[in-house]
Parts: C-alpha cells; structure tokens; sequence
C-alpha cells in the first residue's frame, strides 16, 4: 500500500474526467489535499450546482438555467435561420464570433454506430419536428469536420431534401494564421474545392 | 451572457487547479453536465473524503488516514536512515521504485523566499528535533534538482553538521533511457562531476 486509500480513490475519480491522465489527477488530489477547506467546499459547491441548476432548453437543447436557453428566448436573434452544432461547447464557440444571429438546434453528438450512436439518440427528431414551423428558412450544418460530422450532415441533409429550406455546411479550409506548409492535403483540398469568386 | 452562470462558476472553479486551464475547465464542466448523477456524486464524495479522512502523519508528515502513517508505523523500515524530500507525492515516487527502505521526513516544500516559503514554514524545525532520536544515522536528501532543491539541501546540511550524522544527496546525471546529445550541459556537467569508479 504506497497510496492512502481516500487519495487513491479521489485519484481514480479524477482520471475518470476527459484530458485529466493519472499522474495528472494525483497533481489534482494533492493540490486539493493542500487547499483550505474554503476553497475545496467552493469546487465542490460549483460542481454540485452545476449538475442541479443547468437543464437543456426545450427548443433547442442547448445548455440553460431554465426552460428555455437565453438564445431562444431572446426577442433579437433571427428565427429564420438555424445552426445545427454537436454540442452545447459549440454554441459557446460560435457566440464568440459575433457573427451568426440566428438560433440553435444542438444535436447531443454525431452518428457513430461504433460508439452506439444513432439516429435515435441524436436530437434529429426534434429538427425536422421544429422544421415544421414554417420560421425557419435556412439551416447552416456546423458539425465537426470529420467523418462522423460529415456523415451526420449528409444524413440531415438527406432526411430535409424534400422540405423547402436552404441548407448549407459552414465552410472547410484553411484557418485563419495557418499555413500552406503545413497544413494536411485534404484541407488545402477543401480549401481549393471551396474556393471564392471575389466580386 | 454566453455562458450560463452556473457553468461559468464551475469552470472559474476548475481553472483555479494545477494545470488546468479555462478551455480545459470548460470542456471538464461541460463533461460533469453530461454524466449521469451518480458518477457526479462519486467524484464529489471522493473530493470531499480526501479533505476529511487525509491527515498528515505526526512523525514524517507524510500523507496519512491516521496519526502516524504507514511507513512511520511499519516494523520492517530501518529506522537509522532518513529520506528528506519536498512533498508527499515524492513519497510515492520512491516508494513504488522499491529501492528504499529507510524512512522519510516531508519538509512541505522548498526554501523560496520569492514566493514567502522560509525556514520557518517547512518543517526543518521537526527534521532536527527528530534527529535528537539517537535511531538516526544517515540523511539522505531526495529534494528536486533546481536552485531551490539546492539552496534547501545546503541549508540543512549547514544546520546538521555539527552532528555524528552521515549526509548524503541523490545522485544528477543522465537520466535512464536519455540522449547525450539531447542532455542540456548542466546536466552532463553534474554527471561527469558524479561519476562513480567502477570496482
């Protein structure tokens, strides 16, 4: 027995998180186990809230304190238009740019049947339910550009394809401050398949 | 507001711990919001027991779930020589390498008058009190190899060297597994300077 036995169970607890290794979650334990009680209690406060005061939003399930997430309920955003993301993280990104004033449809992860991720799971169900509110006019698809994005997206696209709504994918290329040099060959791909006419 | 507050809250807690920054924070807060309720409480009750059950042994102040830890408690230790080290996560890194079997003193930390560590806040005050306890006869000190490490060791071998007590420190040199050539030149100094005749 090297480690105590509520230091090694904190540990095991800790490693459970995403991006947190073993070693890491001893670093976190004993640098908890050196805190003042004040702000341990504060960490175990916020994460309990956390579990017991955020909900989904009805509409849109994103991320919110009540029933419906303060995009939904805000009387600014453009209703006519509407992002589909994999998750709540992805609005957070996207409402840092200040560029899209429309509204949420967050679908709670993207098709991966080797992970048991189907249809089923994913909230495309309530898409097409919302869809039928005749608001909407256009659907931007902003999935992760990977193969299980890609397959979300061409499954939506293919569910919506008889419905009178434009629908687009945000664009693929190369990132802003990138470089030609480095970047893969299937970016600068995209990036010439994608390519703009300027006016 | 982008963010809900709640999820603000936890991930402003998150990000005061050890390594872990705001993105990190936020996808470890977004992470908690998805687990079930279950493996949420596990974690809290596992942070809360740590603070509650965690104690630090009245001899080595070593991590311990009672008063004396398990090394101090053992009877198959050898009580004559003594590992002087930093932090109780030191500890485990030499127990779990088996090549010691002597007992330990954890100072708390490292002289740093920088950041307000002096004399007075590690347990050196403790380290020369126990060595009144005639059992003693060798220190090794195990402290970090940075300038801090060293100004500690010196310090204490100043203090202990007008006792009938063997002192030693743990050897710097090239890493097992490591590269000269990537070596920074402290390091290969200091093993030249350490280097051991073969019998």
């Amino acid at each position: 027995m090297i480690i105590a036995e509520p230091l090694q169970k904190a540990i095991d607890e800790l490693s459970k998180l995403p991006s947190i290794g073993s070693k890491t979650a001893q670093r976190l334990a004993l640098h908890i186990l050196k805190s003042d009680m004040q702000s341990v209690e504060a960490l175990v406060k916020s994460i309990q809230e956390l579990k017991e005061k955020i909900r989904f939003c009805n509409i849109c399930f994103n991320i919110s304190t009540e029933e419906n997430c303060d995009v939904c309920k805000s009387n600014k955003r453009d209703r006519s238009i509407l992002c589909v993301v994999e998750e709540a993280s992805d609005v957070i990104a996207i409402e840092k740019t200040n560029e899209f004033n429309g509204v949420y449809h967050v679908l709670g992860g993207v098709l991966n049947p080797l992970a048991n991720v189907t249809v089923e799971s994913l909230k495309i169900k309530e898409l097409v339910a919302r869809l039928s509110n005749d608001e909407i006019k256009e659907i931007i698809l902003a999935l992760n550009p990977n193969s299980e994005g890609d397959a979300t997206s061409l499954f939506i696209m293919k569910t919506l394809k008889d419905l009178p709504i434009k629908i687009s994918r945000i664009a693929r290329g190369l990132p802003i401050g990138g470089d030609l040099e480095f970047a893969d060959s299937a970016t600068i791909g995209r990036a010439f398949i994608g390519r703009i006419t300027q006016q």
